[in-house]
């Protein structure tokens, strides 16, 4: 096609936007030859412009095993997270397992205590759900976030995927389960043996036990070759690596449900066992670490999720929670799924404060900052869902407002 | 936790699998020590062992830019494609495009010929939902496929994202489109410099210019940075690289729809612009390549897609279309998207012959392969949705029913 056809246009004069702009443009090289061959990268990967679209640790660690990584929301666009950009938490390292040795034993309170390996797992009727994974520790900085965080570190211990497994209620039948048995123990096969008491009407209910995510089977990082996932309670107990579940007739009290994953409440009692992640949502864009370029049309948009179930409504403020318009939810709105949310707006060069609030499909509002912290006091660390802010000045630069 | 406890497990009498096996199990090295910490891989990537998940060409090519590669689709599940997997099929080879260089002209019938940036295209509003992919030639081998043919080989040019752009008709909505203008010529910027004709009811309908796939930018040998994307229709026509679009009043004729993606009938007259791909299935498990280890429960399991809408049912064949019996599709079924089928099933030893067949929301039904070349004689190549057929011998080994 001639390509000079191209040469003379004027600059538009976009009725939405101004978007159009006139450019000199020759033929690009990469029109002038041949690109790269079919199935040069067996297994493909990103652009090498965008190298900078990575997980990334928040700080440094003296232990970098128990550690994590986080999603760049503020690049990413729907709602699924590609597999090499999912969230990392990790309490003992990235163990490497080999499929063929790894078993998964289930006994305690069951009639027919069995030992399953990968393949056995594998052959039982499977299913497969879009479901999140957010860390109770997601926003635990709100006590002393920077004005610097982009959502990548506000939020970015939270992802998104297509997870396949065998339903744990397919397993327990296999099994048996006795009467008398109320907790399901999870236990994982890393260094850190990472072990959460289950109730036992999360597990007859939507747990699964997972061998894929994204259509491919399970990155080393998140579980490989098997782990739990509870859809919609916090990412921890979605026990990565599993190796063991054993049935009882109470909590089985960790390590990890009692030195860790609790919250202190004013009145001096610990909060213990808080499965749900509760409705929480941010805006992704326009966000903390951008700069919006000129006035005119923005739009905002970013991700609500509820570990109660479907978003019914996401209500976005450009004036720091004075005035609230309803934005758009992208159908389908899925259960105990990010939900990605849009809402056109005009910046008119002004100073704005921007903010999202999600509601449930039960009704639960998501709750600002000041409201959380009078209920909860500022002792507890996890399942903080408070409405996020982000600060526009007049210039244009976006930054977290703590 | 004491790990002995593991020891002295009897072989399960696993009610419907009996799939727990005894195993005598030490504690593991990986559990001995730490793993890799987090954010070792700031992209991650699968485990080594599952290495041989790749896209493969199927034989060789004089013109390797001029080729393709296929999804492994047996080992895959859900219906999400990651997007290392999604199928390539290349006309000039993959381009490395910058994106702060690329354009996309927009002229022809109308108003206000317009030059966008990729900035300027990411600005407007955007859009996404999960759709599923398909060369117009998968499949086209049904002449001369070959016995051992696994799915990644008979339909492995299909692959299935969430797709996020603009949609089409807001950027003509931009430049002001006359009344005149009855279709779109969309050519991309690699060395092909692939063209196509697309109705202008499409480009109004859901046709979208994509920059994102699974959440992240779109992968070279998608298309970055900008592609069109036309739900249902044969992959060809979303053109990758997209540099320009042009409104006419007629097609434009182009090399790409004249001497290719056309079909010889019987009566000795082409068809051209069979744009929709109809409702199509493919059994991924069990099938071609692969071998059932014991008699007993298998799940059958499978994808289904239409162009023209949502699946409404897959029936399941195991006597060759004897037969049928409805499958379990997994919800939320998407229009225009893969849906996954599947089916329990107990496999007495005997030989078998699987087969699926996809009912779409219009009614209409997948043709057996008789029926299509009956009705389209044997001269065509492209849009070959006939049912598939795996037959099982009696040693479990399966193989393409040619």
């Amino acid at each position: 096609m001639p390509i000079s056809r191209r040469g003379g246009l004027l600059a538009g004069a976009g009725a939405l936007l101004g978007a159009g702009r006139a450019a000199a443009q020759g033929v690009p090289q990469w029109t002038l030859e041949q690109g790269d061959p079919a199935g040069s990268h067996p297994y493909g990967v990103p652009s090498p412009f965008e190298k900078n679209v990575i997980r990334r640790s928040r700080g440094t660690s003296k232990f970098p095993t128990e550690f994590s990584s986080n999603t760049p929301l503020q690049d990413l666009h729907g709602i699924i997270t590609p597999n090499g950009l999912h969230y990392e938490r990790l309490h003992g390292g990235v163990p490497a397992i080999d499929p063929e040795a790894h078993r998964l034993l289930i006994h305690g309170l069951v009639d027919r205590p069995l030992i399953f390996t990968v393949d056995d797992i594998m052959r039982f009727p499977s299913f497969s759900q879009i479901y999140f994974l957010e860390c109770s520790g997601n926003t635990a900085e709100y006590r002393d976030s920077k004005t610097s965080w982009t959502p990548q570190e506000t939020h970015g211990l939270l992802s998104c995927s297509e997870w396949t497994g065998v339903k744990l209620s397919t397993l327990l039948a296999e099994v048996g389960v006795r009467k008398s048995a109320k907790w399901v123990l999870a236990e994982g096969a890393d260094a850190a043996v990472l072990g959460r008491s289950v109730p036992i009407e999360k597990a007859w209910d939507d747990a699964i036990v997972a061998y894929a995510q994204n259509g491919e089977r399970l990155r080393p990082e998140q579980g490989y070759p098997l782990r739990l996932f509870l859809p919609g309670f916090e990412g921890n107990m979605s026990i990565k690596w599993l190796r063991r579940l054993k049935l009882g007739d109470q909590p089985f009290q960790t390590r990890d449900e009692t030195s860790k994953y609790t919250d202190l409440m004013p009145n001096g009692v610990a909060r213990q066992f808080n499965f749900v992640m509760e409705a929480k949502s941010v805006i992704t864009r326009p966000a903390g670490g951008q700069q919006l370029r000129d006035k005119g049309f923005h739009e905002i948009t970013g991700l609500a999720w509820s570990g109660h179930g479907r978003i019914r409504g996401v209500d976005v403020s450009t004036d720091g929670g004075t005035t609230w318009r309803p934005a758009t939810l992208q159908e389908p709105a899925l259960p105990k799924c990010l939900t990605r949310f849009r809402l056109p707006w005009t910046w008119d060069g002004g100073p704005a404060l921007l903010q999202s609030r999600a509601v449930d499909e039960t009704g639960y509002v998501q709750p600002t900052k000041a409201a959380l912290l009078a209920k909860r006091g500022e002792n507890f660390v996890y399942h903080f869902n408070g409405i996020q802010s982000w600060q526009i000045a007049q210039d244009g630069k976006i930054t977290n407002a703590t």
